[in-house]
């Protein structure tokens, strides 16, 4: 069961410039930023509501994130709905044949995590995450 | 003061496809479809926490959602951030030099609307809406 929209990832090619438009221009309330280096990123998170924007920058030419700032200039990545069990989400997708990007939930910055295939879904990097508390 | 997501924009080439996937097999709750001829798309909301996702389905070659889909096959296309007034908003955005596509407040399916122009917004649109009730 997906409860709300955990966060919409923004691709962004400078962090600093994204957190003086989405926090200083728009006003959201930024919460935490981190480097995760596995997924080759730094992100900041900045709160809306029950859901909250992740800014993502790219730290090297090879992650997912740097491909799609390549080509796209950065944007709308991907959209993360909140569950509070991630495995069995997984294990539903998988049975209705849902292509998977993480055969078994991984950590991430929102907790236990894991993504859909653009291809299952149409276009739309769809995530799912369990958060840790 | 921006309040929460209120909806995150997909465009999809076939909105029935689209209701399929995120109805049927993510199991986001559908609310209600509508036809917007001004806007030239059919969309479909679909309700999740206190946000909605709206798929969009162009209905004419004209619009910004049938280039968007030309263009990219479709995927995630705008978020809407809900406020208690719009207009002001709107003036505060100008204020800051932020470039809008609206010059002013209109109705559209999430009550009165605007959009900010995505050269302002590092390529993410941004609309904002006051719902009618």
């Amino acid at each position: 069961m997906l409860s709300r929209i955990h966060h919409v990832g923004v691709v962004v090619p400078d962090l600093d410039a994204g957190l003086r438009f989405w926090r200083d221009t728009l006003g959201l309330h930024f919460t935490k930023s981190a480097t995760i280096q596995e997924q080759g990123v730094r992100a900041a998170l900045l709160k809306i509501g029950e859901s909250e924007i992740e800014l993502l920058e790219p730290i090297n030419a090879e992650s997912g994130v740097a491909k799609f700032l390549a080509r796209r200039g950065g944007g709308l990545h991907h959209v993360c709905f909140q569950t509070d069990d991630v495995e069995r989400e997984l294990e539903a997708a998988r049975a209705r044949g849902i292509q998977l990007i993480d055969q078994k939930p991984r950590h991430g910055l929102a907790g236990m995590i894991c993504f859909l295939h653009p291809k299952a879904t149409r276009g739309v990097l769809v995530e799912y995450a369990q958060p840790a508390d």
